[in-house]
């Protein structure tokens, strides 16, 4: 049995994991993701943290290399973090060659998207699958291509931005400065800014109640407000749902995959959307196209960012199902 | 020297080759397109067309095979055409397996726009490309996508209709029966619907003189018309561009290319939606992923249909780059 490390950086907590090639996660430990002034302090400590559970396993021989999942763009060859607006303070730092300096292992970095999709070729739905995409939804929502089995990357590892294809043009602002990406009508920011938008025109609600505790409006407010049967949450995750099949019906004209398969914190609230996320792509796909296409969301659960970073070194590494 | 025979399926004319290796059309014959009752003796023309430009070059076996561009989906091991509105009366005919019988020769079937990204790749602006995406404009929009060298066909394919994804979600009526497609907004029907109209609702156009010798408003009359200035004309080219812009963002956002190449019959005025397409391509794509994309009108002209056809021989052949 061969081992690996993975880093998912994720917008407030960094999570390492030491697994095998069966996907079995053996260890894990949680940090914050730290930014800002205290970003190379964060960094420090992934690297300790990557070195104290390798130890766990004896000989950092075993250990084939450490994959990373980075919140935002990243070119696996360079190595070095772009802008991104989850990791203020990162940008420009070599992570890619820190890592290797400190740990002596092999370093595979990439979009965490990117990372998730191989985690699902490798162990979750995408197994006997050619050609799918893998769609994260949380506060963005991001995309992992995978055709003739390997990943798409594009000519410059930004391929599957799936959440900045626009939808409707001149529509909603979106948090990337664009105009009606699907990303402003169907992420959690977008579910939590409509419920804002019309509670302040006017409309009753039992988030207003909710809200009074808790600060600002989330997707999970809106999610426990649906689950006590508010209208407008309900509304909010049924709009949310319709917009998200639109822009799934667009990935399968366009790409015509086996299978799409959705994860991310929103799909924790799937029974909310999934009716009307069904209804709009088969109202907006080619029947034909839509026939031949599964949907379905990650078997995977809250390890499919763990998953994906360890898949990127047994891809690259030649263990199990190559996707990269 | 190998030699291919090629057929480029129209919506209203077929045209027929015979082409070398290094993508010169040593012969061709145009044929109207015969749907509906008379669509079988159509076929035979077709049949009969491409043996006597098989006989030019002396014995058959000198000629490798027949590449065949469909204007509809077309799955090319069974070689039987599906529903297509250019096609009427050609459904369920097992086009693959007549031409073979007829002609004694390999015959390859594909979507005609796939078949033009497989002819770009060969012979045209994706030959040292690896990623790139071919864009057909004129009736409506059709594509196809290139990557790692390879086309992308999806996974029964399908793959390739960036006409029919949905950029305005609850748009224009497309042709297709859904609302918001590419096609809806940026093809030559929707140039020429868009000054009907304009002018329905009392506008004043230089295109109602020219309508009045010519029956029907199309792209090419809207062009003339704006040869001579009209405002009209000049915006619902100008409009035209605007919405093919944020088709190729999509296009950028999603798949990372490092070619958008333009062809089909709207490209013959491309002066006229070139600055509008630029512009919004610019400001609705991620500008890292812009900057490293190409966006050009293809070199192959009229021709790349033809070479498309022919290039589906060579490529499965083996001769030249293979991009299936």
């Amino acid at each position: 049995m061969k081992y690996a490390l993975g880093v998912d950086i994720g917008g407030t907590k960094t999570s390492l994991t030491l697994g095998n090639s069966s996907g079995r996660i053996v260890s894990k430990e949680t940090l914050p993701t730290l930014t800002g002034a205290k970003a190379r302090h964060g960094i420090e400590q992934i690297a300790e943290g990557l070195g104290r559970l390798g130890a766990r396993v004896g000989p950092a021989r075993k250990i084939l290399g450490v994959g990373v999942g980075v919140p935002g763009p990243m070119n696996p060859h360079t190595g070095v973090v772009e802008r991104s607006p989850h990791l203020k303070g990162w940008q420009g730092f070599p992570l890619k060659s820190f890592l290797r300096k400190r740990l002596r292992l092999p370093i595979y970095l990439t979009n965490d998207a990117n990372a998730a999709a191989v985690g699902e070729k490798m162990f979750g739905g995408g197994r006997h699958v050619e050609n799918f995409v893998y769609l994260t939804l949380s506060t963005g929502i991001g995309g992992g291509i995978v055709f003739g089995g390997k990943l798409l990357t594009g000519a410059t590892f930004g391929a599957g931005e799936v959440g900045h294809t626009i939808i409707v043009a001149g529509g909603d602002r979106c948090g990337c400065g664009q105009k009606g990406c699907l990303e402003a009508y169907a992420s959690g920011t977008a579910i939590a800014h409509f419920v804002q938008k019309e509670i302040k025109r006017g409309r009753k609600s039992k988030i207003r109640r909710l809200v009074r505790t808790n600060r600002r409006i989330t997707a999970e407010i809106v999610a426990l407000a649906a689950a006590e049967g508010d209208a407008l949450a309900l509304e909010s995750f049924r709009r949310a749902g319709f917009f998200l099949g639109v822009g799934l019906a667009n990935l399968i004209n366009l790409l015509n995959p086996e299978k799409l398969i959705l994860g991310g914190s929103v799909m924790k609230s799937s029974r909310l959307l999934w009716k009307s996320m069904m209804a709009s792509v088969r109202r907006h796909a080619w029947s034909s196209l839509f026939r031949g296409c599964q949907i379905e969301k990650t078997g995977l659960g809250d390890r499919v960012g763990d998953l994906g970073a360890l898949a990127l070194v047994f891809a690259a590494s030649g263990r199990g199902r190559s996707a990269l």
